[in-house]
């Protein structure tokens, strides 16, 4: 169970203070719980977590099983919610240089639709040169722009590559279960097809064939991530503030409301930073509206320490920090011995990189605090498949309720559409030729 | 020259405003330019931009050849300043996937001693696996926690591999003229050194040998980098406000003061992320202190306006951006048609992406003026090596003025000693048994 630690946030609020918040988490969490009108089409991810292989999982198992046999390069299109929950689960447990050396067997995963860059383009062509590749295509429409382009571009790829036939059995679809541009065209062309619910929004998307496809290609085991979210649905379901999911929901909102607008949210793993943006993006499109809303930024310790330590420690007093940590891996580095050591770390000798990190974590904790900036840590445990799920489901109710705390819709992005309408005008989009400014 | 557009921040300031400020600005400047009391001893980065190569790029340029000859990887060790520029100038100019199929010719590039954690520990045991490689330690002192442990690790699997000469032969240390431990070391090994001026502040470092020497090994022309900083030292001399330099640290401290406390610097290129984190750890180390500072936050588009475009639309309205922009390549992607148009985009057919970028730019652009986010644009013309060099010489001359603006010192960095005193007495680092809280 994930464990949320308030000492280093005192100071800033008090204990009455939260205390005096329990009905406003009670009511965010019954809201959910219960739904209501306005969110009981968008409570599907609640139900997502199962404890053994559904047929749609089995599915997800048997085409990643194809494509690490017959592909070297993945090609993964989507946007958004569409790409960055595979991606975070993918760097955090295989590391930002898992592509390093892989091949067939064990492919690389490459994402694309999530830019218009055009030398992004070209540099996937460069990684694509001579290789087999597959495509799995994410979107709820199929018209994205960005991946629509993109997936127009590697489809013909594949056509040229290998025709008709074999192209269409190395695309794979991710999409509504019935309607849409994408669902019509994977009928037409019987790519094989995945399912994400109508019930289930694209930031909340990530224990469906959204996350897991990708998941499953890169050889990580869906089902103990899908364990761990069921572990997180079963003990985050408890209405009190023994549940950390309350804690962190409820400190959140009052270091809001006594003036702390930004959130850093960090890790001392550098396979940290996709988590770190899927925490983002769910946190700022369902908080970020009716001018509300904490600003959430990451950081990776110790590196920034060295980058905006300076600022978290004497700069402006508005913002809090959210560490959180994993237990150690079992290959420990330990630090040797020198004869003359002239770079004076003979004082470490014997001891662990981990041991050194422990006392950075504690001193920078420490020192942090000393300069009014409020800490909650996060303890996840081992850093497994299954921990990978488990912080999905924590995260995604904690949003939830932490955002019906602020008061505002988190299932909804009314603010998305403007830029949208601005774009497809000067597009020439046909239907939107007035919609712009 | 890299062109500041303040259309799209009037509004929340105004002309009056701006051309008040103009004193300020040029008091700044002065303070830069004639140098004082307080910061004579930091201004060398001021001096650093050449138009023809000195003997210690001659050196460099050598060093980078041998490993580019005998390595296939090239380990740069180093936190904060010592590996953020070059990394940053390497993920721009070559893509965030340059080291995948890099070998002996063109190593590929692994950053260390930037983290505590074991896990990029171990995965870097993993990546230099069998592989022939040297390592590149940048540091000024050679006691920094995190740089010391990594080097002495694979300062000792050098000398496993290669034996105590060829190790020595493999290790280049960019470090203080003449003291500090790793000078002393490098002294004693006989390890090629280059040289960290006494004038140089660490994040004002990237055109000293502590960036230029990581860029030569990646193959980048750094007389280009030279080249364009030259420019830049030239062209943003100007005692006005048709020096762009001028406009962008004016209008930053005026957006500051009328309440917006964050700033998204952001690009359309994936390539950008490190250089984004170059701009944070530059803004947020300079000006953070004394209770006050901008924070720093990064953004790539279009995936975040799918991830914090919401908030940045509809959320508190506290924050500006700055979106930087290069001219499109030259290799351009153009959408073809497609007979059924299932997918909605022939009404694009013939365009190329690159024209799709421009309007999903103006698009957002208006979208989020218009959601009272004023937004600075900086053009950088093409993308390369001599840009690069310009946008560093450009970025840090602001920032310093914008600092002198604030009224901070932007040299200093008081705030930092407190997490490593507290760290240092955690550790028992003899001398420091007395100092953490």
């Amino acid at each position: 169970m994930i464990e949320v630690d308030l000492s280093n946030v005192w100071g800033q609020i008090t204990l009455p203070k939260l205390l005096a918040m329990e009905k406003e988490v009670f009511d965010a969490h019954m809201a959910l719980s219960e739904g209501t009108e306005e969110n009981g089409d968008y409570l599907g991810w609640m139900k997502l977590p199962v404890r053994e292989a559904t047929e749609e999982m089995q599915r997800i198992c048997k085409a990643a099983q194809k494509i690490r046999t017959d592909s070297e390069v993945c090609v993964v299109v989507g946007i958004g919610g569409s790409c960055v929950g595979s991606r975070a689960a993918i760097e955090l447990l295989q590391g930002p240089n898992r592509n390093i050396g892989k091949g067939k067997g064990d492919p690389q995963i490459f994402f694309a639709g999530n830019s218009l860059s055009t030398r992004h383009w070209n540099e996937l062509m460069g990684l694509l040169e001579g290789k087999d590749f597959s495509v799995i295509v994410i979107s709820k429409s199929g018209t994205t722009t960005e991946c629509a382009i993109a997936f127009r571009g590697l489809r013909w790829m594949l056509e040229r590559k290998y025709g008709t036939d074999e192209a269409n059995a190395r695309i794979y679809a991710v999409t509504d279960p019935c309607q849409g541009a994408l669902r019509q065209m994977a009928e037409a062309a019987r790519w094989e097809t995945f399912m994400i619910p109508r019930n289930v929004g694209g930031r909340f998307s990530v224990l469906t064939a959204v996350g897991l496809l990708p998941m499953a290609v890169a050889g990580i085991d869906i089902l103990e991530v899908m364990n761990g979210a069921m572990d997180a649905k079963e003990s985050y379901d408890l209405r009190s503030y023994e549940n950390p999911v309350w804690l962190y929901a409820a400190v959140r909102n009052l270091l809001y409301r006594s003036g702390k607008g930004i959130e850093i949210f960090e890790s001392f793993e550098p396979g940290f930073r996709v988590m770190g943006s899927w925490w983002q993006q769910l946190f700022a499109q369902s908080e970020g509206k009716n001018g509300k809303g904490i600003f959430p930024a990451t950081a990776e310790l110790t590196a920034d320490l060295h980058a905006i330590g300076q600022l978290v420690q004497q700069g402006e007093r508005n913002l809090f920090e959210t560490m959180v940590r994993f237990a150690p891996p079992e290959a420990q580095h330990v630090i040797g011995s020198d004869w003359n050591d002239l770079d004076g770390l003979n004082y470490l000798e014997g001891k662990t990189l981990d041991f050194v990190e422990e006392q950075a974590f504690q001193g920078a904790l420490t020192a942090h605090v000393d300069g009014q900036v409020p800490v909650i840590t996060m303890d996840c445990g081992a850093l497994n498949a299954r921990t990978v799920g488990e912080l999905f489901y924590f995260l995604e109710l904690a949003c939830s309720i932490s955002a019906y705390i602020l008061g505002v819709n988190p299932f909804d992005q009314p603010g998305v559409k403007f830029y949208k309408q601005n774009m497809f005008a000067l597009l020439g989009k046909p239907g939107y030729e007035n919609s712009g400014r």
